[in-house]
């Protein structure tokens, strides 16, 4: 530990510039948030482990912005807009102040984007590979918060964005030998790794979300596994149009030139976009206001009465089978 | 990972007995909290890890009882009832069911103690170590938060409880063969052994707190380093009388055994006891209250003008020295 700063002196180094008026420029041991009145709070952890929710060699300040997004995700899915963090930071004995002095400023700029402040935190030492854990804040109005179980049969379904641009970054990493790994334009290519390295959560969704969803939660573990949650958590079931699910023209590039890929899509997961569920009474105002809010909405399929999981049906009517729903870290 | 439960089966079965209200049963993404009107939320992280802050034969119903103990006892110091806490849970490959069940036994046990229910969590895979982060919110009356930064000269210091038992405690583990170690009682060996396990968060004090005192912490990271960290903080220096921090009479017997242990409970750390600063006037109805509200409280020392490191006197009035101020586990 010779010649290492101590953890007081990284918090002031690193952290204290990025505090919050709550966060007490991190000099006391805990934070403090006075909630808006006639508010509730939405708190939501997530932690994101090296060599398991992200490469080893990932940018750190991809790392801090991933770290942060995925918190965010979760508020966003919930209606609730985020209002601040917490972070535990665990650094494995082969951290360097360049990767943390990288990290620091990508939790920076994050923290800005996503106007979700630092407000306190706690390094410590593990034993192999950083765990970064986050537990975010937010505040919606109260009694609004938007919840996974509440979806009801003759709901449609949408998504935001387009599916499986991160799950397709993460396999163009691991298997860039592969033929269709050789044969995207780098552009396609460029645009995928950076789905998996940087999640946009969509909060410029959030009002129109408020307004007009009837049930929501964030795709994070797979679309086809977290439609199933979705589902299974309000007693209901799904029919999907496999052919209306959004995908971006990297993605779409590369399913035709492999068309297994398409699984991965489905179920791959670190999509960080929003599913949720809307009267059909409701959908023409929730599609005007993602118009306007410049987040593209797809409706890919409807929420029916019953049992077991959500069926998905390709082009030709069949239903699409999967070997696992969705991708586990664990 | 044949025959493993999936993480959404063990926060099933393991974790959901757990939640409170606002944990949504666990059934959704993000756990809610209706602040009380006119409060403020105060929030804190602490994370522990297998190797680093507890040993991996500890068992498993004490690690959970740390977990949660360290973070409720953050809370108390700042004056803040709990009302609730997040779990971010990573576990490596060698996790076993029967370890998992004993945690989920002694969080359960806890959460009730402390008043503290579970609110929501996130379970992660990693590499090498068990690592536990735990977020707790409490609340206290808008602008009542207790900081570490406004204790004035002339404020007499005050502890809870006894000093050094976790640090001898660890101590007696780890060096279970000195000469020391083998002159101990039982009993005391037992006690000792205790206090490290399983800290025990000064709720009882609460309101005394919040009446009486003028700054506050808790100790965890030693008395010494802690206590420095509080002055600088506020821009005051202190002198601490060695001969009037409480020791247990178990660490009063082995610190008779071997004088030099006194450095470690010093500075040994993971007491999580509340050190304080009182005005003068106050002291009486503090002691009072304490004395009420079955919690001992010891007058340590005075705060005083000035900059530097506080100076600790022995009982010949030497200033004592000390090698390091505070355990890092960093």
């Amino acid at each position: 530990m010779t010649g290492r700063p101590s953890e007081d002196e990284l918090i002031v180094r690193h952290f204290a510039p990025l505090a919050a008026e709550g966060g007490l420029g991190l000099r006391d041991d805990a934070a403090f948030h006075r909630p808006s009145p006639g508010h509730d709070l939405v708190l939501t952890t997530d932690t994101i482990v090296e060599g398991v929710h992200y490469l080893p060699d990932d940018p750190p300040a991809s790392v801090a912005c991933k770290a942060l997004a995925v918190n965010v995700s979760d508020l966003v899915a919930k209606g609730a807009e985020p209002k601040g963090f917490l972070l535990g930071l665990g650094l494995s004995a082969d951290w360097s102040e360049g990767w943390l002095t990288d990290f620091a400023a990508g939790l920076a700029e994050a923290a800005m984007r996503f106007g979700c402040p630092l407000l306190g935190g706690d390094t410590v030492r593990v034993q192999r590979g950083a765990v970064i854990g986050v537990t975010a804040i937010g505040e919606v109005q109260a009694g609004r918060m938007l919840r996974r179980t509440t979806a009801r049969p003759g709901d449609r379904l949408c998504v935001t964005g387009s599916i499986g641009d991160a799950a397709l970054g993460l396999a163009l990493r691991r298997e860039g030998k592969a033929r269709w790994a050789r044969e995207i334009a780098f552009a396609h290519r460029a645009f995928l790794a950076d789905r998996y390295l940087h999640p946009h959560p969509r909060l410029d969704l959030l009002s129109a979300l408020r307004a007009h969803a009837r049930a929501a939660m964030d795709v994070s573990d797979g679309l086809v596994g977290d439609l199933a949650k979705m589902m299974r958590a309000g007693g209901t079931t799904a029919v999907v149009d496999v052919s209306a699910v959004p995908l971006s023209p990297a993605a779409e590039s590369l399913v035709a030139a492999e068309p297994s890929l398409l699984d991965r899509v489905l179920t791959g997961g670190d999509d960080y976009e929003v599913l949720f569920a809307v009267a059909e009474s409701s959908l023409a105002a929730l599609l005007a206001a993602g118009d306007e809010a410049g987040v593209p909405v797809s409706v890919i399929g409807t929420v029916e009465a019953g049992e077991g999981p959500p069926t998905f049906r390709d082009a030709d009517g069949g239903e699409r089978r999967f070997a696992r729903a969705s991708y586990s870290h664990f």
